[in-house]
């Protein structure tokens, strides 16, 4: 295995504004990221990922986090769209799989809650998950249904904080973006304090894109590096998590996720007719009891203005823009079904391209 | 002039939540209406509608309250919509005229907020108002644009809470429904109080629907009384503005306008082609402050449920019904351009018609 | 079992327009309809209901058809909901069942077609089959998952034209509206030769409102007759599908869909916050190939206007309220999971409150 | 006046795909463009840009053409736009001008119909022109409201094919970008043979984006360039208008107009909270008649597929990407209201940046 470095790492700068302090979606406070990462034999290259927001914990009772959506393209399926769209709100973790094994990971995930929460769906209504989902059949047996009950259980359940892994993992393991490996990627930006300090943090299961159109921090590498292609033009999709503390409303974290497909929009993606691209964004600022005796709850929300939304939407196109690049980064080459390989970004190429186009950090002003 | 009724003078009963005490949108703290009725010579049939939210007097620059909107039918223009979906607040009067002085009440109005508050539009945005318009064109000299200036301030000024005048006054001066006169209509649902106690006013300005599908409380009045039609079967429109002190969320209040439509479609509207039919929804129980020292600003918000949320989207939903069935109760017969002559819905022969169907009050199980 | 009549049969007239032949979605022609009904021992009562298209039958792949939908409310979930709204159109049939066999449902479904056309998934596009749902567990042992592969096959292969089954089959098997026993419905309308002699069919699974809410033909039911209740207040959801022969567009596919939901409303629905009510339109009169030696294919459309559009969106609401209507009356009283009961809405009574309120078709007048 | 440089000409390539022969929104056929620019005192800057139709010449009543629209930020007003959404055709030309104009632009047009079209209004529905519309009021006394009617009539009578004028013309007279002078811009791509050969043309009104955001072609050109400021920091908008041969759907036409966004992300935009940027896009290959002896008409549309309609997305997002490129590059530096001052972009300074970063065409790969 190659050692493979983040964006952050190799000088590669992307944005403007501060990463929080680890780079990803657990700078935000209350966000778990956890995989399992299925790989046996020659065909099986697949695996589930698993956002957990503690904001969701309650006693008795999940609780909510307000939420929003966007789809950018629309050739795929995102289970539990439509009911973001209407209640504005998650009360569930965030589940990232293939194509096909949607409906396991669903059941799964409504199982567990339901084990963890008994009146659910008895008494009290059920939950439905959120569910993305990338197609990893060039590389992964998809139609063999590899994901079981107990991965996805194991995803949610191993969640935690600190780093998050990327690249061949979870959701993300048998994923191709740009005719490169990637997989899951994930970045953050912390507001200065006078913007509220507020973190924007982005996960991603990148699975779109064509080569030619790869550009990185502005870069044309698609075009400088056009050899190493996989056999197969499939574009997949791409799921997209933001979270954030900012005390955002349903209705701003709409506008959070539909400026962050840019950032898909900045690395290359146009939102293929065959790919599905999709964005979830979640406020924990804000937890909603699912029962309460009183009759409203309180909320502290952000006084709308451009000075204190504006540097959220920048903050989510460049921690979205960064995420779908570590997923590049960290991605090891794969061989899976049927011998196909999907190859890593080489990154000694890659710095030679950012040097020649004078963006890496040592040289970002001497070409 | 004839005397005319509202619907619940006359025992004909729109649903089955009990109305507010005036049963108008002015039950709703907060909310005040006023209109300009400008009739002159044989064919000036027009005027301006404005309602006039309390919660968006500041000192120095106007606050904001929560707002959501919703399209049933999209032949038309409602300024200030998009602002609505991104925003999800309103910052000032909504007005209601006719087509062809959307452009005069806006500006009229921009004019009545920068003497307000001088320094919009200066170093303050400017504020966008809401303006919904339907074609008065058949009793009026709309090309004429006789809307003026102090129309409008007359309008906003002269707004005040109590009872609303309907039937031929303000924006509704000259419109037309279902081929018998109509105007503006109100009405209003008060929940009870261990649902929160909350109001839902509706104030319409009627000008859509084809006689033969008048249906007054489930009645097929337009089928039994197909005679006194007008000359003109171009459909305008409908404007609904809808009102509570439920201490909604812009998301939910969309869902709360999504809903009042069927209200309309129970009165025999099926959203024509030609036909643009609006729904703005606001929230008067939280003001947002335009300007604040701190970053943020509190909420109470409702715990989403279905014993909290049902009960206002019923009340939504008859109190739209209710609104169109008064402006048409209360609208006179009136002649305008080119000796048009919108009829008033005969009310003696509507008795009749609801008598027979079992639907006036004293006798609803008699028949 | 008693005998269960629908709505035409019993004298009941709801809206204006003429029905098809079969009064079923089935007047559209290339449209069938199959179901799977699964009722076994005390607690299994549920199905699947397919409505298949002949347009999308094609040599080696499918084709095409095209789409719109709507989103009345949206506590629920429709497979295949963002690629109709991004795609404009199906390429499967429509399957409508359970909530928790879905994702069962769409598996079996894809398996099917790929059957049918062995490249799909392979060089071709995966089909997403679009798939509705109702929470049936009041009746039915829903966590038992007991709708099988084989069971979705029977109803896709079993769809035929002619008169349809209503009530306790298929995916209506288990569902109750109005605190009634309710399930599968239809109804159609044919516009008159000089209108474009299109047909509107409608088909839905109903599983919404509250008693007290029931309204039929205008007529408050629900609040005459409020007894018969069952032990569980929670809605389900309701799945209506629109067919027509139409040559519509996806966005004016849209249109019908939105117009539809006056239908559900007409009956008393008001998209409770815990329901899922959603539209799927389909026009069969363009077949859109999946693959093509051309770059374009033709399309005969309808000149956009009042006169041709606007029968068509009344078409829509009749044929939805109706279909929800014989659902209920053709279903029959039915005990399920722990001995609850769903009462069939019984047919003498409503036929005296029809005719108390004048509604029956020999005293329409004559109250 | 210096003399200023499109893209092409400095060299200066944006994306793949390769330009029209004009490299203007004039390359699609039928499509016309006029300016009236208003330059009066020392604080008249505005005007009036139209792109006219050909498609929607009739004889008697106009005819129509698809269209789709897209809200990237929605602060702001784009009249006809609920309209587009509900019918997908567009009947009139495009109209951009200044926030205060908007009442008298869509006036004006409204009047110059309606002589051309004498029913128009009268026994034939009344046209909704489409007027985007940006603040310039930094340099301009746009509370003057200078733009009059017989501007408006200059701008469609004197819309032309051939070369585009751009920079500070028209509409785009008074406005800026990213706090440099910018204007009116276009740009286009044609696609290959073997795709169809369609080509699509984007004109933009740019007045948005922050200097330190400003990126050409990858590079951070507003990080390099971060002197020459305005006074003012207050955000506009952008109205784009996308037209294409292709013959696209409405749906699609959204599509379309969704991924365009993408190329206003890639020059810089976040979409501000005070920034209203939206998408028009229309296909001129299908006239729709307003008015048929027929009830349907003919259309030749695309056969959806990866291969035919990716280009075209493409081809959206750079065309647009280049036309706000070019807007810069060929506006002159301006002095107006109040002495305030937006700098034209020092072509020198930006080529000096560009060719350190690798991205001249001489030396794309030399660094």
């Amino acid at each position: 295995m190659q050692t493979r470095y983040r964006a952050n790492d190799l000088g590669i700068s992307i944005g403007q504004l501060a990463p929080g302090r680890l780079d990803a979606i657990t700078d935000v406070p209350g966000v778990r990221v956890g995989h399992t990462t299925i790989i046996e034999g020659s065909d099986v290259r697949t695996g589930v990922t698993a956002v957990v927001f503690d904001g969701c914990e309650g006693h008795g009772l999940p609780n909510r986090l307000f939420a929003g959506a966007h789809v950018f393209s629309g050739a795929g399926e995102l289970g539990g769209f439509i009911q973001i769209m209407e209640w504005g709100f998650i009360e569930s973790p965030v589940l990232l799989t293939n194509t096909l094994s949607v409906g396991e990971v669903r059941d799964a995930a409504q199982r567990y809650l339901a084990e963890k929460y008994p009146t659910l769906g008895i008494t009290a209504d059920p939950v439905i998950p959120i569910v993305g989902e990338c197609d990893d059949g060039y590389l992964n047996d998809m139609k063999g249904r590899h994901v079981r009950e107990e991965h996805v259980r194991q995803a949610i359940a191993g969640a935690r904080g600190g780093p998050v892994e990327e690249g061949n993992v979870g959701g993300g393991t048998g994923m191709y973006s740009f005719d490169f490996k990637s997989g899951i990627g994930t970045a953050s930006r912390r507001l200065p304090e006078d913007r509220g300090g507020y973190v924007v943090g982005c996960l991603v299961m990148a699975n779109m894109g064509e080569r030619r159109r790869l550009t990185i921090a502005g870069v044309p590498v698609g075009q400088e590096i056009d050899d190493l292609l996989t056999t197969d033009v499939v574009e997949g999709s791409a799921v997209v998590v933001l979270a954030t503390d900012a005390p955002l409303l349903p209705h701003q974290l709409c506008q959070l996720a539909r400026r962050a497909a840019v950032g898909l929009g900045r690395v290359g993606s146009y939102g293929s007719h065959g790919s599905g691209e999709f964005v979830v964004a979640v406020s924990t600022a804000t937890v909603i009891p699912r029962v309460s005796a009183r009759r409203t709850f309180p909320i502290e929300a952000l006084v709308p203005s451009r000075s204190r939304l504006n540097p959220l939407y920048e903050a989510a196109i460049e921690s979205c823009e960064e995420a779908v690049v570590n997923s590049l980064l960290k991605a090891q080459t794969m061989q899976g079904r049927e011998g196909h390989v999907a190859h890593a970004l080489p990154l000694d190429r890659l710095l030679e391209v950012m040097r020649r186009y004078g963006r890496l950090a040592e040289n970002a002003r001497g070409g």
